[in-house]
This record gives structure tokens, sequence and C-alpha cells, in this order.
């Protein structure tokens, strides 16, 4: 159960977990197989995770990060000393920092669907030994939580002193507390909504259908030989363009104006011409993110994920929000973010309301910030201040030993 | 000059033009040919209007609308008696409507690059024969103002009552103004800007994209032997991919939220199916649009005229708004929509600043409105109750004769 970091190596920063490795898991092997929410049948299920700090004896003290929809289980640290890139949420999670390696036992995972090593549409089906592509089973957020229970107790959890997530990543917490409401302590949401509103349901269909009618998409089976392949094959401009479009509702009108404004990208003067495509900032900008996009995700799990959130309505579930979350003892913390319209604070506010309304423990913010939706991965500060009095005060409680 | 005009033909609706026609007219022949903002040169170029009540004597009551990005010519009334759609503003244009046809003399024209009649893209070269294409020339905003002007001015007409459009046809209105002050007694933008933001250049950069990496597109060449069958042939996917995503920024999130919500297209349980494509309400409804738009629009003519729209920056041109806007004695007429995200009521707020600091007659109203950007196509009725008093008074005041 020890976490697989290496110390830091002389690297200038004290607080990161240093070296980390992605671990693997096979879990749901037949005839253990998942039921879907669908109703369909899974299994085995591959699952990647990283873990960062140590397990205490009494296994009081695991916190699991849930990623949103591009993420991966590489929350912290880096995978070789040579690499340049740090996890995404590498200044929340470290010794000192919010998610305080020192104190507490950090998970995360791949979620079902996905394509960094957990199974989903490019994996083999075990049947065929062919990626499954659109023979994946259709997934819910609830299918992705319960392979993250699944995993949790795997490592022998029990009890989580924590769950947090921002985005797809909160819609998971807010399942999870549904479902599992005595599993739970404290519960992070960030910059989440209990349903994904019509305006999300629409850029999301705007994304899939730039996939599917790429003419690579082959229905979903352009994986080649090699399905690890899936950067260099299949709908690559489909799924640039899909990336292009959900960045822009990622980030705030003042932000792509801040950044960006009207600049041109290679001179001080308009060319007037049609030819060249990236005249301005922002678009050669956006053309970047969705090129780099391709070579780290998979088309079809593109698919399966933003359908997942499209479908997520915890209220339709369970009859109200109040009894979706109303069932819990966990301590909440609850973030919006004012320039975020693809998760507006209304959204937030009506998860606070429904955990008001049944006496649970809230605490709300709608914090300031000019980078829109992706303010949750960006504003770590704001983020370190709310968290570790929470996980403090929840530990405190509830830890069996000093 | 008599408006092409039929009578109400026992219509219901008295305050309908009744049927009309499109006209033509061919200007900037050579050697008289349009030097463009770009430098090019174009001509001929042949212009599709429509016009609607008549001229007076004086030829002092003439009212020019310019349209938006997909308008057309074809304002008011209907092309024939069994036709099922009406002018794109018809609500706003006749007898005793604003634009009040027993009035005033109602010119609209299509817009230079646009596909509608007027020359652009999907025109035959007048040297090869062969629809331009690419080969068309970079057109701004300025030179289709420069195109309308011509049109007026070959219409006999020397000074124009008011000239009045939303979003890229408001656009055309302060470019009109900045270029000839003296020719216009009002004016009237309606959710429009000095500029387009940053957000709304990455939208345009996102549908262009979409278009140009559809497999069809073949570098702009995809008219076959009938350029006028565009509708047939071409980036079908990638266009109605382009309006997809344009639709949902012209739509507010509340407005979207209350037309369709989460509600299902098919049935009453969610299928668990990702093969079902149009499952949601909004998604079945936009590809419903991008189908519809695709039998109507060229796709270069929408590369063209989003790039003019991105190129748009009258501070830029002229060395600050001010200098844009202070020379002329017209009397202007601003409004936003609060909904509206694409052309926020900020960039109105800038256009009226310039025009105040330099003592100019504004009158400016943010108006409440649930339709987000296209509230200027919609909401007829409080746009009535502003364009009648001020044309009205505008006409009082300039009118040669009673």
């Amino acid at each position: 159960m020890t976490a697989e970091i290496a110390p830091p190596d002389g690297s200038d920063d004290a607080q990161s977990v240093g070296i980390v490795q992605t671990q693997f898991v096979r879990l749901f092997e037949p005839p253990s197989i998942l039921t879907l929410e669908s109703g369909f049948q899974l299994g085995p299920i591959n699952v990647a995770f990283e873990t960062y700090g140590e397990l205490s004896a009494d296994r009081d003290n695991a916190i699991f990060v849930c990623h949103a929809l591009t993420g991966d289980a590489h929350v912290a640290g880096k995978h070789s000393a040579d690499s340049r890139k740090s996890g995404w949420w590498d200044g929340l999670v470290g010794p000192g920092r919010a998610l305080d390696t020192s104190k507490y036992f950090i998970i995360c995972a791949n979620v079902l669907g996905g394509c960094q090593g957990t199974t989903g549409p490019s994996c083999p089906h075990p049947e065929t030994g062919q990626p499954y592509g659109l023979r994946f089973p259709f997934i819910t957020v609830g299918d992705i939580v319960e392979v993250h229970v699944a995993l949790v107790k795997k490592l022998g959890i029990d009890k989580l002193l924590a769950i947090v997530g921002g985005s797809l990543g909160g819609m998971q917490v807010l399942d999870w507390v549904a479902r599992y409401p005595d599993m739970i302590r404290s519960a992070v949401c960030l910059a989440s909504a209990g349903k994904l509103s019509a305006q999300g349901i629409a850029f999301n269909a705007v994304g899939r259908r730039a996939i599917t009618t790429d003419p690579q998409f082959q229905n979903g089976d352009y994986y080649g030989l090699d399905p690890s392949k899936y950067g260099e094959v299949g709908p690559r401009a489909g799924l640039a363009l899909a990336r292009m479009v959900a960045h822009i509702t990622y980030l705030s009108e003042a932000s792509i104006e801040r950044k960006f404004g009207r600049d041109l990208q290679h001179s001080d003067h308009l060319a007037y011409d049609l030819h060249s495509e990236t005249e301005f900032k922002i678009e050669s900008y956006l053309h970047y993110q969705g090129k780099r996009f391709i070579e780290r995700f998979d088309a079809n799990s593109y698919l399966y994920l933003t359908r997942a959130m499209d479908y997520f309505d915890l209220a339709q579930r369970y009859g109200s929000l109040r009894n979706a979350l109303g069932q819990t003892e966990a301590r909440f913390l609850i973030t919006s973010y004012h320039s975020d319209w693809l998760f507006p604070s209304s959204q937030s506010r009506e998860i606070v309301s429904a955990l008001l309304e049944t006496h649970r423990h809230v605490t709300y913010l709608e914090l300031e910030s000019v980078f829109g939706h992706d303010s949750f991965l960006l504003e770590i500060q704001q983020l370190e201040e709310l968290v570790t009095p929470l996980l403090r005060e929840t530990y405190r409680r509830y830890r069996k030993t000093h």
C-alpha cells in the first residue's frame, strides 16, 4: 500500500511528490463482472491508478481524487526525472500542500471508458482480442464511480476521508455520495452540477458530430493493427475540432480577451488573405490545443465520456437532489466560479440548497476568477485555503488514533 | 423605383407587404471596378436586392436594412402566394409597421461575398466562367458597405433617412456612418459591436476549420458542373457543423434550457445507447438546423463572411471609436440584449460612450430578452417601440415637403 514515490531527487520543489508510477489492477474478473447502469455487463476491467502518501495503519486517511473529462490518474509528481510535465493537479497534492501527502493517502484512477490505462473502447474485447470500438457498452457516471469504489475496497479501504473532483469529477463526487452515503466523510465538488445543462449537451453534441462525421471515424473501428496508436489514426480532424469547441467553453470571455484579444500571430498587420488560417493568436492557440489533444486522447473515449456527462441527472435518478444528497453525514465543500459559464454558479447553488434543506454540513463559495470553467484547475491557492481546514477538521473528528 | 409589391391578396395580415420580387443590378462594370480594402480589385459585381414602399419624389424617405451573417435581401413579404416563408424581418417591415412601407422606401441587398444573388465565391469568375471558389478576393465589412452605397446611388438616393442592422448588419451600420457620415440621418445598430471579440473569432475559427477539414471541401473547388447546386455538393458535414456551433452562440443558456431542457426526442426514458445520435431534443434541433442551413448557404461564403467579421475593428481602422463615429450628425439608436453573450452589452456601451464623448445624439437600451443574440430578430415589438418614433422624428426634421 506504499505509494510509489521516489524522493524529490534534488528538485527545487520540496513540496513535490517527486517521481511516481502509474499502477494497474484488474477488477471485475468473471464471474464477478460489473452490471452497468444500462443493464449490460462488463468485465474484466483494468484500472490505472496512482497513489501518493502512505495509508495509515487505521486506513482512515485516504482521499480519492476524481478527474475531469480528459484527465487521467496522474494527478501529481512526474513519471520520470527528465519529464517536463507534472500531474494535472500537481500544485494541490504534495507534502504540505492542500492534499498533504505527509498526512493523507491520495488515490486517483483513470475513469472507466477512458484511454489512459483503464478499460475503455480502445482496449481489446476479451473475446475477440480486437478493440471494442463502439461495441464498448454505454457507461454512466455511476458506472465510473462503481469501478472507483471497487478499487478503493481492493486497496483495503472502507471509508474515505474525502472525495474531491471538479466538473465531471464533481459529478462523480455527487454520485458517489448518493450511492454510498456512509463511505464518505467529506466531499469537495468544484465547478460542477447535479445535471448537465442543455447548453452543455449542445456543445457535447457538436463535438461528437465532429468526430462521427469525420470519414476517418469508420464507425469507431479506426484503430488499425495497433490500438495503442490511436493518436496516429482515426478521426484526427474531428477530434481536434471537438477539442477546439470544448476548449472555448472552458475559458471565460474575459480570459480569452485578456490572453489573446485581437492580437495577430505572425505579424503586426492584417494579411487580407483567407488562406492564412491562423492569423489571430486565439485561432492559432485553438488549433494547437486541438492538435495536442489528438496525441493523447481517443475519439471513442470522447464519445462515451461526453455521453456519460449528458446522461448525468442526479435529481432524475433519485427523485430529487434532496433524496440523492440527504443521506450522508459527509461535510461538503462546494465551489463555483464567477466566470464559469459552462457550469454556472446557479447549478452549484441548486446542490447547496438541497444540502441545506436536508440539514447537511456545507460550505459554499462562488469564487472570483477570470479563468472560467478551468478555474478549478488553475486557482490552486484559493482552493488550498478552503480544502486544508476542511480535511484537517474532518480528520481530527474521525481518525481513530493519533 | 416603384417597389415590386403586389397587394396583400386576401392575406389575413393587412400589414404585410405582400408578394415581392428580388431585383438584380450590375455595378462596378469595368473599367469602373471596385478597389477593395485589401487593394485587390473586383468587378463587375451583381447585386440582389429588394425594395418595399415607394421612394418619395424628394428621395428623402429611403431606409437601408443591412442583413446579418446568413441573411439575404428578402426582408419582408413572400416570393409567391403559396410560399410558406416570409422575409427574415417581416414583422418589422410593412404598412403601419416600424419600417412603415406606407411612408418609407425600404431597401435591402444581399451582401458582397454572399450566396443569395450578390457576387460571391460561388459565382463564375468573369475571365474563366468557373466559380471563384477561394480565388474570390478577401472582403471586409467596408467592402460590403461600398457595394451598398453604390446600389443606393444607382437608385438615385443621396441621403438615407436611416440605416438599420443587427449583428454583422450592425457592423455595416457603424462602418457606413464612419465612411459616409453625411449620408446618414439616423442609424440603428442592434446587438452589435465596434469589433468582434476574441471569443467571437474563436467560434468563427471552429466553424471555418469544420468546413476546411471536410474532405469534400476540395480547397473550395467543390461546385461541380452547376455552381448553383452548392447545397448538394461540397463540405456539407463541415458546414452543418459550423452552423450547429454558431447556432448555440445565438441562443442564451436560459432560452435553450426553457425550450429544450433535458427533454428527450423520441421517448420518455434514456436509451443507454451511443448510436442514437439525437436522443436529447436539443441535439435533434441542432442537427436539424445544420441540415437546413446547408440547403441554403454556400460554405465558401461562410468562410469569407466570418473572416470579414473577424477583421472588423472600427477603432483600429480610424484610430478610435470617437474618430470613427464622431463625424456624423446622424441620430443613433443602439440596443443590446441582456442574454446576448456573443455580442455582450459591454460592447454596445463602448459605442455609446464614443458617441456621447463626441456629443452625438444617441439612445441606448439594454433590452430584457431571453433569446440571446437572436433577440434582435425576434423581439419585434420592443424594437418597433424604439424605431417608430426615431424614424418619425428624423423624417419630420429632415423631409423637404409634406
